[in-house]
């Protein structure tokens, strides 16, 4: 299978559209200039409706982490007490960089594949006493763990903490109402669900937390006052616009407006039900349990007797690309990502050399079976 | 003019060359996967090239601060001492960027159109005592200001202070010779000499001080450990690498090593010269004073008369998009970028639109006289 025809079915980065790689093979352009400033304007416009915000949004040249570092720095401030609420191996990054910060932070952890039910996070927070902010993965990609966040936030609200909520694995594919949920800030990358090359870093103020915003921890990269001010202007120079994966971003919001919010969640929604059917006819062991399973990734049990590196291998030969584990879970899982552009035909790949590969490394399933089962759905679905 | 016609002559995003913007446009790949890998090391070994450094190279999602972030974290530690020699605006991001490290920075300033001799370096090290850190611009974008690097290095080492150097606006089209002039670190942006699209910060160590490469000040993003890790191979994942513009910056350096480093140099020293000789032969006063002048970008002042938003949209109008001032310098001067893909006919076109855009703004220059200067010089020349 030769190199470019390897479908991208890692959760991030995510297959990204012909024309999301041809609109930033435009000629670069001066970031101070008035079209780019409207082409920027444009974008942090777009990214409020998919935020559902009427608050701030910040776009900056970094990756998903990047982001995270930003958005910290503007609810850690001096001795904050903050609350991790882990459920996979990327809430250790947003506890380092709040201790990094200065900021006094505890962890709870959930039972592997379990996220945070509202009731785990009023225990939490009764153990804990007074948090200022609470911060959590809306899905950790190491799991595919997904929190339920509109109900998280509420008891956020209750309490009067600050909720800061990571959404690099399910911006642009599951909701995320920032001003409608009370969630206070949160932040994503370009490359998973928005369905953009990395390179972008973008952070979500709700409308309320927008008001209040005074740049804390500031470091000279994120400065979030200069940066604020640049969002208002590009001709407010503080760092350079990564121009071209602007005009990519800018593309690829076009394409998740033209498609509407909601029906893109509901494929997302859909897409995860195949995938995990289609697993789970292979007697594949799913990481998340039910009620906390994520739209846009599934982690699964690496079947026994295959090895990780092995079966990448063979799905490579196959024209696939997944992922393996992260942490803890590194040699015992597999992840396919599931978000953004990626549809069906790219999942019906994704199982049919799944099937194959499997038998191929001594875990014998049925061939078809699980492509049956996922032809089955979808033809009982009005395509 | 019609907008894509405009062509870009700011110090920064530079013009792109169209194969680069076409290697961005090809599909976004797994950064864990062998072929990411491969391409990965393939580029930090053409930066080391590059940067004339057999130590260790940074490549992260992010602009030009971010690598200047990056790269001060590896040498201010605790309560360091850092002297600062401004030559300009950008002389204000490395003192931020160190104080906001918690180091005890003094500035030192040249007058307005200076850079520093060794003996200005000598005199500032004896008024300040014990200096840990001697951090400057290598060219200051703001005034085209050039700092003698070499001679400079030369002293930090006999008075054994650290030296940083932001290579922003010279990398690619200055020689910054990390080993042999004995610079410790330096750093710069895909987007100015290197002729890439913004995006990526680059942050270069000399052998010598990679050996003794600690992580100080470490931020969540800014993790010189980690990224360390993930430099040796794409699979150590801590941030996930900007993969499209990788393959733009590989590109880049395909071209920059294909036309020799001294070549390209020599190149960039003759655009300036051109470039220069043109707005003298238009009466106008350049900002940085002779002996340092950079071979990357050109400042002048304004013309009696002519106001910068003027003369920005003369400008665009005849096709050309230069920059004006930043700073205290903001409406007083106009910068035009000579390096990484500009050539001479771009030159051409961008001194041609000035004569006419002067004219039309009421400042006379006798139409054809500076390209006739120019045409001279080229023609003088074995082209």
């Amino acid at each position: 299978m030769p190199h470019n025809k390897i479908i991208l079915m890692t959760p991030g980065p995510t297959l990204v559209d012909y024309d999301i790689l041809l609109a930033m093979a435009q000629p670069t352009i001066n970031h101070g200039s008035p079209e780019f400033e409207e082409l920027h304007k444009t974008v942090i416009s777009k990214l409020k409706k998919v935020f559902e915000t009427e608050g701030e949004v910040i776009l900056i040249p970094g990756s998903g982490t990047s982001a995270m570092d930003l958005a910290l720095r503007s609810v850690v401030r001096g001795k904050s007490k903050v609350l991790v609420l882990k459920a996979g191996y990327f809430a250790d990054y947003l506890a380092k960089g709040a201790r990094l910060l200065g900021a006094d932070v505890v962890v709870e952890e959930a039972p592997l594949g379990m996220g945070f039910s509202p009731e785990a996070l009023e225990d939490a927070l009764k153990k804990h006493g007074d948090v200022d902010v609470i911060a959590l993965q809306h899905v950790d990609t190491s799991t595919s763990v997904a929190n339920p966040i509109s109900d998280l936030a509420k008891v956020a609200r209750e309490h009067g903490s600050r909720i800061i909520v990571d959404c690099v694995a399910s911006a642009g594919g599951m909701r995320s109402n920032l001003d409608g949920w009370g969630i206070d800030v949160c932040f994503t990358g370009s490359q998973k669900a928005l369905g953009t090359p990395p390179g972008l870093g973008i952070v979500a103020f709700s409308r309320e937390f927008s008001r209040e915003l005074e740049a804390q921890n500031k470091s000279l990269y994120f400065d979030l006052d200069m940066l604020r001010k640049e969002m208002e202007s590009t001709k407010n120079y503080y760092v350079t616009p990564a121009v071209n994966l602007v005009y990519g971003l800018d593309r690829a919001l076009d394409l998740i407006l033209a498609e509407g919010l909601e029906k893109r969640f509901e494929r997302h929604r859909f897409m995860a039900s195949l995938v995990r059917s289609a697993l789970m006819e292979m007697g594949v062991e799913l990481v998340a349990k039910e009620g906390y399973r994520a739209d846009t990734v599934t982690a699964a049990y690496l079947p026994r007797g295959v090895e990780w590196s092995s079966l990448y291998k063979e799905m490579r030969k196959r024209g696939i690309e997944i992922a393996g584990g992260l942490g803890e879970l590194k040699g015992k899982i597999f992840r396919i990502g599931h978000m953004g552009q990626v549809g069906y035909n790219e999942l019906i790949s994704t199982i049919a050399a799944l099937e194959r590969s499997f038998n191929t490394l001594g875990y014998e399933v049925p061939l078809g079976k699980a492509l049956t089962k996922m032809q089955n759905i979808l033809a009982s679905r009005s395509e």
